[in-house]
């Protein structure tokens, strides 16, 4: 029953089969060989157009490399005030790019367009004391597993664009929030605007893939260097390509996704009919907030279960009653239905 | 005929069967899970002393993070003028520590003493507009494939000390200057006055595999900070660990490394028995460096040997003839007897 | 008419006559000469213990290295969301030290304590994602003109002592505070428990002359190099030390405040007793927030008046009325009877 | 007899009596002053052109911050070797720019072409290990005293503008080493192909006035928020214009440069009459390096003369007899006849 995040799952049997045949063989390195170009190309077809792609290891380098990318000096990002950027990478971002995070409130894990609007309002391109405005970040899934729609990605591409602000997109889980919403690759990023990408392996069944996509390349010119210079430029950088080609054969990605999140609507539905437990808020992606009895809590720990308390908030403070507890489930390409049906069985 | 890098080889059997291994479970993520604490200690019995390890998956990032633990404001480190560090990294060194390289020169890629002594003398610890001396960093084995002896390590060391001055290790090829020596890790570490070392596993048949080892484990006390904060922590990082379990059993590090010095051993001897070729300089580690006829070149790229040009330093033309060229040759613990006799017969 | 700013003003003309004075000589340069020496000592006898203290002619490079003095990796500053470190210095705070500043919510400009607690508590000292508390900054005067009391010093100092964080004060405008309170500089910051000072003399009649003063010397051990590494260090630092002689010559720094004060006293009189404006909060340094109908506004304006607009926050809606702005009113040294009176005629 | 440095002497009157006047009065803050935008295009007018200009009070803050203007990520800044950028400023260079500083050799202070174009080559354009080639910055008049000529100045240029790199000239000397060639600043700078600027002031009658030129102000897009962000934009600004003001007047700046060097005439001329002290090498600016018997040393300091050793590097040590030093002695706007006669006399 682990159910603490995606990322305490192994590697797909797929993606570890891939990496062991790469493992027999040599190859140029840091980026240079064959597989890499090929995986690179790859990307192309899973975004339908020409794309940019780098390769790093942890999600914190592809966000912090993707910003300083269109970092600009005294610039300031808006990002979630929840977000990851901001509140878990440990100021990597700032470090990086050279940039401030600036936190935009919002239900749900989402940016709210107005708020959005107000706070680049206040950091105008010539505001040299305050700092001036220079690229929005949004999740998707977002840090509380929500998902923005389509809309809402355009209208906040729109606020950047009318600012002529880059537009950032953290995918971390980026495949659980696709198959949710049952769109292309491309009309979840580009096709609405997203001009730089983090495009996350690592929590859907790699043990270390994460890919820097760019809309548009020109915006990659210095950005073999910015990763160098970073220490993200992997020797046997083929090891993250072979990962890649394996995750996107045959779409194994979003059939792991899809996998996710029906293992995570698997459990919505038990915690909605068990009186011990509720859904602190509607998550349609592969990570579950629910309200449970400190008895049950201890009961599906008692028995093995693996998860985290999660902060309460102001605003969600009147939810929570004080004999109840608020815990973050998270599940992913690993999961099977007897853990999910085990931890279920633990609320009854 | 792979002889371009030892980063061209795959990954071992035994390291690929583990990650396999690994694959099939769940753990805690970002370093906390058992295996990594286990490995962690593993390097305790390795060293002989109780130390402090931290797993990274790059050497640009393992050295660039030595640096940064031990950085003073406006200070300098001291490495050779060809170190990695300097020539390699594209500066990630001085990203992160926030220090300037200093080169010191010496012959075949060694500090010479006198010039370390001199260049730090330039610094002194007051010099507030030179910048003040702050570390040193020597590479085992080096850039051009020799290795410090342990008397030699213990001259830089009592150098170090007495200027107060912390000494870091870059062993990217850590293992192959160990068994060319024939001593044990503390002999070449900490009982030589070495506090911070780079603990390479990915050139020895890892695929990502690093380690930072402190030997005063109070060095370290802002190290995961350091570490998160140049996105170098990763959530399966148990991944590195398992590589790193299968690396250390039974000494399959040190067979590894001694297979690619044997092989080398044996390209060198060939080299030396050739009309064709000779050595450049004497190297006693899985780095060759040698001045071949122009036409052997040619016929060995032609039948499909795998090896790059070294650019010649003005202390190194007089010994390369117009017709002649400088080439690198590395071996691996993947590299067979075939490969090298292969080789060996495009000279002939 | 001059109340846009108190750095609007020139220089007093006994700042000025010493200037002229030391213009005259030779002296050693970088900040070594006797006049640097004598008054980096005479601030021993102001704040009645011994001091480190340094020069530096900014209050951004105040601010920036004193929190870069006390910075630690992954750290966090906090202070309150309006102060000078956040938002007008163009992240040269984040960029000096290395940490993010986390805004802190209160009302009239200062940090409320139950804030400053729970926002500390998000961020404990092993928190490798999050990053870890690191230090308090307070503002003294607040950027809206107010005061913490003496009590308030003491309960901020308390709550950063008791999480292991230094404080800092940011005391741009440090003399206006300190004649309101009527205590000793001693009283406003080391017994009250603030680690480290930055000491504004530009505001209050210097042309630029800021010192940092560190009440625990040994924290200033780095410092000479974080300076001269931040260019920081003037060739004819003497220069800033001629005008700190003359502004604590014969207590003329506090002369200068207090009549500042006194002019913003007669100010604030003056709009309490008119039907046009009122005043937006209660303050008692040389900084006046106003509500003013729009009409007034323009008049003043016509007449040559200079002053600033202030943005209305969301919490003082409620107190502007349609037909009102809100403004900002700076007095300085400089200001006259005559201006205060000439700019209350434009309000009746 | 101060000889150490032109730093030692103060401001010459006609900038001590504009300061003083300045102080007087009122005026908006951060360089919007109309002051400080009349002297920004003041600037014009002495290089014939349009440039944009930025005020800094510290030669290092104008040097860190012309490179941090032109900077790219992962490249490299090539200087000479014994350069103030890569010796003398603590690193901000690096620390401001996040370029390393690589060192030139080159006789008397200068780049040698050659030796400038064979570093050049080893850091291509592609150079993603070893950094890119990314600025050029030349020093004028140089560390140890010379001048580069006209014909020199465009070499080096060439060399620059053929590798794509712009090219930054230190002017900490500038005034001195434009009189010594006698021509105009446009046809020291921007005629040759320099296209950043650091204006020094602060060596040649100003107390704290460097400007930072760029001869395409397109460079400067970013630069008011670089500037800020490294807090070096001044609230009083305008004292930094007012002292530009005097010092463009009327040729003032011309007039003191002159007086400087003719002081360094005079001196060389003594010392080439006199058996116990000899030129080092030939210098045509106001810095002289002598070679003298330490008797005279000795003598003249006893007679309260103050001037510095120089470090005698490996070039000249045959130069140098064991009973002789090599001193420093640098003449400013300040330097009397008698100071001149009086040190002459301490060598007979």
């Amino acid at each position: 029953m682990f159910f603490a995040s995606d990322n305490w799952a192994g590697a797909h049997p797929s993606i570890n089969e891939r990496l062991s045949k790469e493992s027999t063989r040599f190859a140029a390195a840091y980026g240079t060989s064959e597989l890499d170009k090929a995986i690179e190309t790859r990307f192309n077809e899973v975004f339908e157009r020409e794309v940019a792609v780098f390769f790093v290891a942890t999600g914190t380098a592809a966000n912090s490399l993707s910003l300083a990318s269109i970092a600009r000096p005294g610039g300031l990002t808006f990002c979630h005030t929840e977000a990851h950027v901001i509140e878990d990478e440990c100021g990597a971002p700032d470090f990086f790019s050279g940039m401030r995070m600036v936190g935009v409130d919002g239900p749900e894990g989402k940016m709210l367009p107005d708020n959005l609007v107000e706070r680049i309002g206040r950091y105008p391109q010539d505001a040299i004391h305050h700092g001036r405005a220079a690229a929005v970040t949004m999740t998707q899934a977002t840090e509380v597993g929500t998902i923005y729609s389509l809309d809402e990605i355009d209208t906040i591409s729109k606020i950047a664009k009318k600012n002529g602000l880059p537009l950032h997109m953290d995918g971390a889980r980026f495949a659980n929030a696709l198959v949710s919403l049952g769109c292309s690759p491309a009309e979840m990023t580009w096709k609405r605007g997203v001009d730089v990408l983090s495009f996350g392996g690592t929590k859907n069944g790699c043990w270390c893939a994460e890919a820097i996509v760019f809309f548009d390349p020109d915006l990659a010119k210095d950005f073999a260097f910015l990763r160098k210079r970073t220490a993200q430029l992997f020797s046997k950088s083929r090891f993250i390509a072979a990962q890649f080609e394996a995750y996107l054969q045959d779409d194994l990605w979003l059939d792991l996704a899809r996998h996710a999140n029906a293992m995570a609507d698997r459990m919505r539905a038990g915690i909605e009919h068990t009186d011990r437990a509720k859904l602190a808020w509607s998550t349609t992606s592969n990570e579950i907030f629910a309200i449970v009895k400190k008895t049950a809590i201890d009961n599906a720990r008692d028995k093995g279960a693996q998860f985290y308390d999660w902060p309460i908030s102001d605003s969600a403070k009147h939810l929570v009653g004080p004999d109840e507890g608020l815990i973050r489930l998270v599940t992913s390409f690993a999961t099977s239905d007897a853990d999910v049906a085990d931890f279920l069985a633990c609320l009854a």
